[in-house]
């Protein structure tokens, strides 16, 4: 067992663009919430590390003063819409090389990201936002395994259902599959509603050692299983198969065998539907279901699947993703996800966060 | 001894502003170089670490793909001025967590970084160039020790000679005592040629586990000491005392400790002298001279000192600097510091990176 825990998380508000709230207030709303419910946490952190496509300088350094936190050292880390798990496993290596004791994680991110267009990519030509490679995931998907756009719908009906008991989702009402299948059409065969909304938002998480771990909580949740592989920055580095995220699929393999578990034995997934055919293709990067079959498991599956409801439901602050997927998964497992805590046993949790067309992904496997 | 080397390091060529080439051809430059020398290296990357104060998105994976590595993660790591030995105590942390086996840290940034100027920080009023905080420390010390400008200006005559054997380094020609206390006045009392230049630049390195470096390399340099501290974010935070640097003192102090050794013992410094006076200050934080003594010792000392230049000499790109002075310790441990080799037995270099008038700082101590 892996000697590195999570011992507090919290999810801040997603929201709409605020013209009048910078990017470091909307970073310490989650941190103030760990700080009210575990005070003595504070004193121990010794590492601030912020998760952010934000181009404010020494931005980690300025919101650990802003919480006054005295560090070792702070860092800004970003890899687009994989940061937050990046941060993470900085944490993660920063703990267990013995650097550091207690590390805050941190993602927050703005609607006004440049993130939003992938405007390096010379292999999308005139197509640099990120809904035109999900169009072509879809398509190749639908043709080569029959996937439809009713199945796709219905994971926008489902996590749009799980956000409305996320208190700090942006969505809280539920949609239909006709609302999803009449909205507007983006990029054939992508509707607006098959996509996730960048907003602004935060989310933070305490790391740290087993010794300390044992000693904050009687609940510590540790990170059993890390995995992460980047195939390429452009879309044309992906290959020919556009039905399967080759860095997810190799990630989660990774995360598996250094958690010495089987996708069987996952309890609850986060995984990253920025667009509706991700979760589908996820769900067979993950091993969940067998190839081909993501379109139908989204109606036959047996395990919980994006609870706080996901990209699509909760919004997609690109930095902060990843850090708000493995706060619920903390949350789900301690059993304080209020709400919406889920009733079956819950052991052990993934979770699955790409950026940029899955070129990179990251995976991690937490259990209690 | 710790178990993790670099195994090869390059410093890309220091210069001004280039309007037709990107930070991600310029962070190119140095892996082209260690790839040149040490082909075998480049398949055993699993890891890129960028440090640089740039926004452009996903940078760490773009320039993963321009270099053909193939890696677990990619990431993009900031902390200002010392953004550089961040990303290798990042690298450090990797290795030593067992995540991955060999990390490639590029330092890279352009003349044009928002870094140049403090904006966030309020405490410094109408002064947010960091010349103005510099003249605060020169002021300070001058008036409690009775360092003169003219000790000030003997650190650039020193610097700008020694980077007259730097081929990386973007000034060639000499100064001197006069022409430096016959330049412009900046901030009273620091004039033109008390401050280092931001530029264009980019440096890179290559760490690794013990085992693998064995393999590639008769001469590995063993990061022996690693030591950090932020004080604070704004310059409202230093406290009174103005003639010392306490996350440097701190920073060494950890160093030291954890390297097992004295300062006493170190024959080779890069130390971060973004203007004269901090040379003189950092002497002291150093514990190289006693406090106090810090003018004098320019003219006393007994170990080499900045020996490429330093950020007087040699320029300062910010997120290049930590990796250069780092790149420069590896490089004469290992006796290939061309025409600048020090001479004589050079067994045990430190690295000391501030970031924002010395908020916080990073020491490394390195050995063969």
């Amino acid at each position: 067992m892996s000697d590195i825990a999570i011992v507090s998380a919290e999810n801040g508000k997603f929201r709409r663009k605020s013209s009048d709230t910078s990017l470091i207030e909307i970073a310490c709303e989650p941190c103030i919430g760990i700080f009210k419910k575990s005070p003595e946490l504070k004193n121990q952190i010794d590492c601030v590390l912020l998760s952010t496509t934000s181009d404010i300088q020494y931005s980690a350094t300025i919101l650990a003063e802003y919480l006054g936190i005295k560090t070792k050292f702070c860092q800004r880390i970003d890899n687009l819409c994989n940061s937050g798990t990046n941060a993470i496993i900085s944490g993660y290596s920063h703990i267990k090389s013995g650097l550091c004791n207690t590390v805050l994680v941190i993602g927050a991110d703005l609607e006004s990201t440049k993130g939003r267009r992938l405007k390096w990519d010379i292999s999308r030509g005139q197509f640099p936002f990120p809904v035109h490679w999900a169009a072509l995931f879809a398509k190749a998907h639908m043709r080569k395994y029959g996937t439809t756009e009713e199945q796709m719908a219905s994971v926008t009906v489902k996590n749009r259902k799980n956000a409305m008991n996320n208190p700090a989702a942006i969505f809280s009402s539920g949609v239909s599959i006709e609302e999803v299948l009449g909205s507007k059409k983006i990029a054939d065969p992508i509707k607006l509603l098959d996509c996730s909304c960048i907003c602004d938002g935060a989310s933070a998480l305490v790391m740290t050692n087993g010794d300390n771990a044992c000693e904050f909580t009687d609940t510590p949740v540790w990170i059993k299983g890390i995995g992460a592989h980047t195939n390429s920055a452009s879309f044309g580095g992906l290959g020919d198969d556009l039905t399967t995220v080759k860095s997810a699929k190799l990630a989660a393999r990774q995360a598996y065998t250094m958690a010495k578990v089987r996708p069987k034995d996952i309890d609850i997934v986060e995984l990253h539907d920025a667009f509706t055919i991700m979760e589908i293709m996820s769900y067979e990067d993950l091993d969940l279901t067998s190839k081909g079959h993501g379109g139908k498991f989204i109606s036959q599956r047996h395990i919980h699947i994006n609870p706080r409801g996901g990209l699509l439901g909760s919004g997609h602050p690109l930095g902060a993703t990843g850090v708000a997927q493995t706060a619920e998964i903390f949350n789900q497992l301690v059993r304080k996800a209020g709400i919406r805590q889920i009733r079956d046993p819950c052991k052990l949790g993934l979770v699955h966060n790409l950026a940029a067309a899955g070129t990179s992904a990251a995976v991690l496997i937490m259990g209690i």
